[in-house]
């Protein structure tokens, strides 16, 4: 039955998964409990919808996360108290890193609550509401269901804020009120997924000081990060370069953002931790345009910034910035959009400049043929492995700092969780988005990077993975337990190591005959024959990839980033 | 270095730890992370102290739990934000179940805090108060160190409030605190860990008052629930029985607090869920003692409980009721002890009744040689696999319910998390358990038993026990899927399906070099074989043995209360 068919009256839970369903989500991820049971039967109604059914809440919510970094949104469905209680670091990673998601708790029926029943899963204290409270320090907003004929513009509401601020919401939803009947036609009205206007004043003003700016500036530059691909103005920040050639850079957490393949593409800045040349090349900009600033310390290499913020014009998804001067609520997509037309019905009198030599470093590797496999040639070969719509998902570790090294072609979209930076993350994140890439274009890839110590958190979700049989690559870097931690203290300390496991078991554990494939690569040789394997190039099964690597070994940023982070600590 | 030879100045890590290790804890549990690093060098110069080093937070959270439950206190350690918040479902049961934790979590040094750092494991929003804020919720006290010299007494007090209330508390222990110096000499004054004593006069009126109660009952019974065993009164319990001979039930969270071995054990009450005769018994009882009630919807068959609250006095961990009167702040500890000496001086001219006789159901499967394996029979036979010492791990699920079933000799410890019930809790917490009886008696066992579908959740558990080399009992019930969520809705629903998993593989995947054995019993045969199996009684390795169960197949008590919880939700 398709939505146009409807009834005139449907249960609220329909309701709320035909909704969902409006805002471009086709998987539900979670972990079934008795008060969401009769909620989920609703997932089945809707066509198109399913269930994933996770392995765990923890690893359904970093799907949730991942799945909405392609996707736009996601939703996420856990059983009262114990359930979102364990998704709740995932919640808060989307909450920290900008990402939209409906969280929706099945809780005891509104009748239990009034009688407040000494109900299992809860602290038997007669209290219902602190799991909501709980919940407001990391979403956007929260509310529950405590009246039928307010239940849809609750919902409604919730899903557009999730939608347009980019943040997790969480509705609680009594087990009584899924049964419910609502009226059908209010699906018609369509949700409200757009920004609303800035202020015309306000925008009238900013778009003409910053474009006088732009006509002073001998050596302005872009400087993309973390927001610009979450609030989704890549494409204006593309048309923006190519209208002035103004060299790009993006940030750790921008990365993706902007196509290295670019003529204009200039390199990472991280502050300090940036190439040489990069980081000149940055500093002595004399207008800084920065779209979708996150400045946190992973991301700047501590806090290094060393430029003038006189010369900063700050692109924001819910307010700008020039100079010292903070335009509240004008979001930048409005700003930019205006901005590219002025530029391009304009002529600037900018001349491009030669770009960092640095961002060809990579190619330092592309005819070596043997040698010892290190994390520098591991990262830098990656850019000949990945390709036109490959998703790369890397851990925070070894993985996320080397990834900086690595060239990416355009349209890659890196995921990876550098502000909030909960390990074992990266995993069910790749699960994630490979769900969302099946729907999309199973063609594209999915690949992960993931350390040996961190994959232990949350390695059941190779399960899920299998049972909707998945196709990710997924990298397990073996150096032998937590090297983040042993570069930022305690190299030799016992609590740095991790149990040993056998990789090779972990497919023959979750596979259910679904096909698979395990290798181990020790080498360049090896590395560079798997690369190059035609068949290991196309994504038409799940395959672990075991590198080998030296436990110390690690990317130069990540090595100078650990000192730091040590002193901040101790300080 | 043992304490005693310690220099006059210590670093507060190590006083953390020794303290710690004052209170009987030798195993700290939790996961590394950079805001805790220099605090968990201090583990190693204790004496005797042992960082357990778990595979994720939540699973350490767990593991702290059935450590404490055993040990009477546990330690668990995380870092900021993202450590605190996967442990979050863990401490939150902790809470509900009456366990006594120190949670320490490493949080960014004072100074960042006070800078309002952009750092990684925030929100990005300069807030550094809201995973205190949220713990609130879920602990009895919280607390964060803000200047060296109160350091000391903040620690001492969150000890003390943990070990006396047996509920989790919190410690925020900024990273620049760990190293400074504090006075050691502090160590000598021992911890306030025994309860304060009772009002005089209110205690006075109370024992007196139940006395007489006691003296003029035809038909007394005393009903043992799960704070009578949390609040460690089980030997005063004991000791009453003793005295005055009357019949002992227990509720399901009770069992294993009252030897079922003694002879004036009658079997477990919970309401409409019980056998008939216990039923019968408990209701028709002219004076009702009920120790450490706990009276949630799984622990009393859903509230249905059918006896006169006219007879019933309470006894509870800090008041206590005699019919309609509470006597706020009496600690029924102490008024068992006094209770017990009076008891012991007078002379009762009770006449003890005969018990129910399905006490002795158990014994029907004693000579049964061979059939269908079934879950009733499972759970009665296991009763004669049990010894002395033993430490017997249920998740809820078939396996709590069908434990009902089961006979414990005395000298028993059952471990279930009945009201809190998050899915995945028992294998962590026996993991944790094993960790104490180590350290108590290594000839004691521990046995799990866990569904398929549970054993998902937080499989890697096995990881940390295979990395410490324990060897406990790990019964996976195969019955394809979350069988008592079917039992409850959507008996054929996909969202009650999981991936099915090969089970011989995990300890192929974890074991590292550690002996190990895999079992697969499928009929009555198999499993009498195992359980008579000399070898097999001996705990000298870590087994996993998978047990073949139909899907539907559960225990009758579990069958009626899933219906009453289904009609429960809708209402």
């Amino acid at each position: 039955m398709t939505e146009s068919q409807l009834p005139s009256q449907i249960p609220f839970g329909r309701y709320v998964f035909e909704r969902i369903k409006q805002v471009g989500v086709n998987t539900i991820f979670g972990v079934p409990g008795d008060f969401n049971l009769s909620l989920l039967d609703h997932v089945y109604t809707v066509d198109g919808l399913r269930w994933a059914g996770n392995a765990n809440e923890l690893n359904a919510g970093y799907s949730a996360d991942g799945y909405s970094r392609i996707n736009g949104m996601s939703c996420l469905v856990t059983t009262f108290g114990v359930g979102d209680l364990s998704a709740v670091n995932a919640v808060a990673g989307m909450m920290a890193e900008h990402v939209g998601c409906l969280h929706i708790v099945g809780t005891p029926s509104l009748s239990s609550i009034s009688n407040r029943l000494l109900l299992h899963h809860t602290l038997g204290n007669g209290r219902f509401d602190i799991f909501e409270e709980m919940s407001k320090h990391i979403t956007q907003k929260t509310a529950s269901i405590d009246d039928i004929r307010t239940a849809q513009a609750v919902l409604d509401d919730l899903i557009e804020t999730a939608y347009t601020t980019k943040r997790p919401v969480y509705l609680g939803l009594p087990s009584n009120f899924v049964d419910q009947l609502v009226d059908a036609e209010r699906l018609k009205t369509p949700l409200k997924l757009t920004l609303p206007p800035n202020n015309k004043l306000a925008e009238d003003e900013i778009v003409e000081g910053i474009f006088n700016k732009i006509i002073e500036a001998k050596d302005p530059i872009l400087l993309v990060d973390a927001c610009a691909s979450r609030h989704d103005v890549q494409d204006l920040v593309a048309q923006f370069a190519e209208a002035t050639k103004f060299p790009v850079y993006t940030t750790p957490m921008g990365k993706s953002a902007f196509s290295e393949d670019h003529s204009r593409f200039g390199g990472v800045y991280i502050g300090v931790l940036s190439n040489p040349d990069v980081k000149e090349a940055v500093e002595s900009s004399d207008l800084i345009l920065s779209v979708g600033g996150l400045l946190s310390d992973f991301n700047t290499g501590s806090f290094s910034y060393n430029y003038h913020t006189t010369n900063v014009i700050e692109f924001h998804s819910d307010f700008c910035k020039v100079r010292a001067a903070t335009y509240a609520d004008v979001k930048m997509k409005y700003v930019l959009e205006r901005l590219c037309r002025k530029i391009k019905d304009a002529k600037l009198d900018y001349v491009p400049k030669p770009l960092p030599e640095s961002v060809n470093d990579y190619k330092q590797v592309a005819n070596i043929k043997s040698g010892k496999l290190t994390q520098d040639y591991l990262w830098k070969k990656l850019s000949f492995f990945l390709r036109s719509g490959d998703v790369l998902v890397t851990e925070t570790g070894t993985s996320s700092f080397g990834v900086t090294q690595t060239h990416f072609p355009g349209n890659i979209t890196a995921i990876s969780q550098v502000l909030w930076g909960s390990i074992g993350y990266s995993l069910p994140s790749a699960t994630g988005a490979q769900f969302a890439l099946e729907e999309i274009d199973p063609s594209r890839r999915c690949i992960l990077f993931i350390g040996d110590g961190s994959l232990q958190l949350t390695v059941q979700s190779i399960s899920d993975i299998c049972r909707w049989n998945l196709k990710p690559y997924l990298f397990v870097l073996n150096n032998n337990g937590y090297t983040i931690e042993k570069l930022i203290h305690g190299p030799q300390a016992q609590y740095n190591m991790i149990q040993k496991w056998d990789h090779f078991k972990i497919l023959e554990l979750f596979h259910d005959k679904v096909d698979y494939e395990n290798h181990r690569v020790s080498t360049i040789e090896e590395l560079n024959a798997l690369f190059a394997d035609k068949a290991f190039n196309k994504n038409d099964k799940v395959r672990l990839i075991e590198i080998m690597l030296d436990e110390m070994d690690a990317p130069e940023n990540l090595v100078k980033q650990a000192k730091i982070s040590e002193q901040i600590n101790a300080a």
